[in-house]
């Protein structure tokens, strides 16, 4: 038995982990061999190879990043693209493929498995945990970790300035890297894409904050939106020196409240260091574990199927029951965290 | 509605927390008030009181201890225990109980609650992670995370030098610590108090590591314990001094393992800093929901009853299904992180 | 004896550790009482203090802020403003005061102590760590600290994909952070304000990064310039819809990137993540001695003194001594650097 | 030119970034070749060498541990020693050495230098900072912010619960990383091995902490050593079961509060952690231009030199003369740090 297994999409701390625990049980316990696949579907496409056995994942379980590389690239955009990966698979003679990804990478796996008879077994990977079927994906605790101590942070300047804090976390569809964190933070107001925001009630909260002697921070996710006629500066447009400006909404939002309060606000924009670093312990775990349950799904010839954590079990779906819906905060439990707003 | 609120048994990150949700949303939301016991269940033996409003619990949630304090007194192994905590919640005027524990503080609780018609809601808290019912409790990942620190920082030491590391981590009847910490950390050897092990095969694992060039590192629950034969120096046996000696059963493996292999090992003993602290952003999470759903039950009136999480929900159950039973590391859990032994 | 204490300024981890260390021993060892100015030159001008015994200073030493607060209030600034303070601080029996500042807040106190007799001792303080007459300044490693973990996890990312990084750090006229944080990060590109950069020359940094397979990363402080003709969209104009915008200069040079480049490039803003928080174990000692050797100072009646660090000791020097000139980035030390660039 | 590195003795955090500065700085800016020794001088011995370009010493700067291997041999105790060292150097045609290491292993580099003719330049390197001649050593600022960060989570089990908390650090000889964590910390009490302690004074200060109402952390080096008659046992010593005992002087004296006070005490003990891990800025800094130092001192021929920091500069100094004496603490900033005890 030979097992190919590639990377896609974003990073995403856990990674290496996943691979590691497959790698592991796989060679030890079953006696497989692997190949690993270069800078995801674009490995299998043009050929990309490199040796995936023990000493390969030797020391990986703690680093950020794939060793493997990453890339976008989708098969069913490329000429010819189903064939060439056929060919691949049958020239390394790969009897099975881990699919380690999001919404995207395991799309294409559920359609090369359903539609094209390759062996897929899909690993869900989503920093911004918005992937259905599994109670939590690697890397979302991590960056809810990152997101936290740099809130953590912010309350002694926040302390002893009187100024408003804005962090602007990662969430392009789904709130709950700003949820989860904003929670953990002691936020004052907490933003998501799920919900349209006004402008007049954040200034609402800032302004019963300051009431009690405290500037108030306010945790926003980068997808979050004000609701219409409070316009954000989209991408695209141009300043007056002609570069196009990618105008992040916690900028949006500092300014706004600066201008509706009064008081100087500050904006923190984590970026990158949200998805990048060696993962949080329960990652590692939760990734290791992944990788373990990936292989033995192998080992049953169970394609077609993703792992997923249900409380503290890892079982299988279908892949498509991952990928066919987002999973966004629910209402009630934004709600819930309704209560620390102001 | 008054409600009273008190903290038994060891210490845990989270505490803070949960204490801080029950009063945010019993004040804003019920319009309750509240008065803190101090030191577990000696402050409603003895009338021991502290205010606790919203001011109160103000900056607490990164926080770790208790700001209420916290013992291991046990009303029924007071002389007129019972009475003595009716006529104190009389006297406060206590209409519900919320006790934040572990198996001690809740089965009082419990009692309190079946037999005596006190109406109490439990929180259960133990860092060790082996209350059953729930799938985690707060202060546990915050430990692991301590813990596969203090392991990350062994491997590189691990992997200039030759010697043996033995870390001993905290678990006295359950190894969720050692087993989450080993398998996040990467150890060579997880060894926890379900499954007695065998010194000849830890130093097998041991040899094994050091052919692949490594030095490997050993992690120990407390309360693990060789097979019979193997002793361990017990607790009060006296050395030449006449000093009465506790000797961790990590500093004894290590010994054990120089012994037999004739390499070199060194002991970490982490200690308590696995239980103090800042909590991790999944415990502040956890213990801040805990705090939100335990003054609803009061508000439903539901006594008797524990949250617990379940997934990703806080649910409801009775509080002697979490105390009934110990939860153990299931042997299928622990023979699957085997494959990362040696 | 009577002395009291203020801090003036921006936020710095460490004020909190400098006040117990002054208050400790100038109790203990030396019968003082204390008073605290609230809100910097604010609090002897308007006379709002709070007390400052060694109960009020338990517990702070690990906490970042100030208890007293601070602010940019400049009793010079402010009508009869010597006078008022004179008055505070005979009514408030007064014998010394020990201000807590950067560069405004001493240079008040040099002319308070100077022109006006006022018995005042100074203890530097600046993030930025661009005070002369001191080789550190607490609160200097803590945000290096901060921003060095935040490039960390920003090399897993650039290793996995090929993306520019830029990481926008503290240091409006100086660029230790950016200088220290870059280095200490392994940073491929560092920009600081006493040097003007070439666009065009940090693009070839970035492609000769990219040529050995990895993604660049720049560090830029918020005070680096590009040369002129390069401009940078200023603060105080107007975007489409009206928004008075504040570009920063990261993001600013990351559009930049873009389109000289055709890479994409992402921005990190840390903001004032790097001034909160808990401070690193150096600031606390640093502080703490700080504190120790300024209520000595006092004891010597040594007044208009700094205390500074030199080495490994605390010595006293002129407080204009470290005002009168702003300590920046040797150009020798900023070449020493350059060998990493690219 | 052609230039040899080994590490020797323990390990530090710092010791890749030194060898990462050596070899870019070399490479780039002289046009360098160099060669790596592996396992300390035993490298050279036995003629084991490894490469070290540019490509081997990528992304090595942020991990712990030496790339090169460590031991603790000494040519002069090997038969035939320094000609082996010489054969080697000359078939490898290497023109000269840069040894980092600490007292040992530059104790052999300055006789090789001095008494032989073999051009070598130290890099000093100690985690206990106990070097002469330096401000400060490489790894001493990580194992200061470890102990630290350890000691800010027994605060709050202190606050707790009313147990006295032992820990035990690094320090056979000299007492810094006890000091420096001890005032970082908040310590209660801090024992050093430069001054014998006396338990009945140690336990007073303990009982004067519980007064205040708070549970007393004592910091103790792992040298630290009660005053005659109030002995610990020793290694060598053995138990009731035959096994040879090392007793820690932590354990030892948690023990002898015990006895005393009738306080619970409880023991972490530190041990590797401390010399694992991630380098801290401060540390990859440091030694980060130690290594770019040490190649100027071999390009200006300038041997039997060590590079040693002096406030913020980075100077050369006799190697002798940071290997002749110890540097131990100072008796009164020993008495400085008194002011916080009890």
């Amino acid at each position: 038995m030979r097992v190919g297994v590639l990377t896609g999409g974003g990073d995403c701390p856990g990674l290496n982990a996943v691979m590691r625990g497959v790698v592991r049980k796989g060679t030890q316990e079953y006696g497989y061999d692997f190949v690993g696949f270069r800078n995801g579907w674009r490995g299998p496409l043009t050929g990309d190879t490199m040796p995936l056995d023990i000493s390969a994942v030797r020391g990986i379980l703690p680093r950020g990043g794939t060793i493997l590389g990453s890339s976008r690239t989708n098969p069913f955009k490329e000429a010819d693209g189903v064939r060439r990966i056929k060919a691949t698979l049958a020239k390394e003679e790969v009897d099975a493929l881990i699919t380690i990804g999001g919404e995207d990478t395991l799309g294409v796996a559920t359609r090369l498995s359903g539609e094209f008879g390759i062996p897929c077994v899909g690993v869900p990977k989503t920093i911004d945990n918005d992937l259905s079927a599994t109670d939590y994906t690697f890397g979302f605790d991590t960056a809810v970790g990152v997101a936290t101590e740099a809130i953590d942070r912010l309350h002694t300047t926040a302390e002893s300035h009187m100024r408003v804090l804005v962090v602007e976390v990662m969430g392009r569809h789904a709130g709950w890297i700003a949820l989860h964190s904003g929670l953990a933070g002691g936020a004052n107001v907490i933003l998501i894409p799920e919900q349209r925001f006004d402008v007049g009630q954040v200034c609402g909260w800032i302004d019963a904050r300051f009431k009690v002697r405290y500037a108030p921070i306010v945790v926003i996710a980068e997808g979050a939106m004000p609701k219409d006629g409070q316009m954000v500066l989209k991408d695209g447009s141009t300043d007056s020196f002609g570069h196009v400006r990618l105008s992040g909404v916690g900028e949006w939002l500092a300014k706004e409240i600066e201008r509706r309060t009064g008081k100087e606000a500050r904006t923190t924009v984590l970026g990158h260091t949200q998805r990048g670093g060696t993962p949080s312990a329960f990652d590692r775990w939760l990734a290791t574990r992944f990788g373990l349950h990936a292989i033995d799904a192998v080992r049953d010839g169970d394609f077609g199927k993703m792992v997923a954590l249900r409380g503290t079990d890892i079982v299988r779906v279908p892949i498509e029951e991952a990928t066919a819906k987002l999973k966004t905060v629910d209402p009630a439990l934004y709600a819930e965290a309704g209560v620390f707003f102001g």
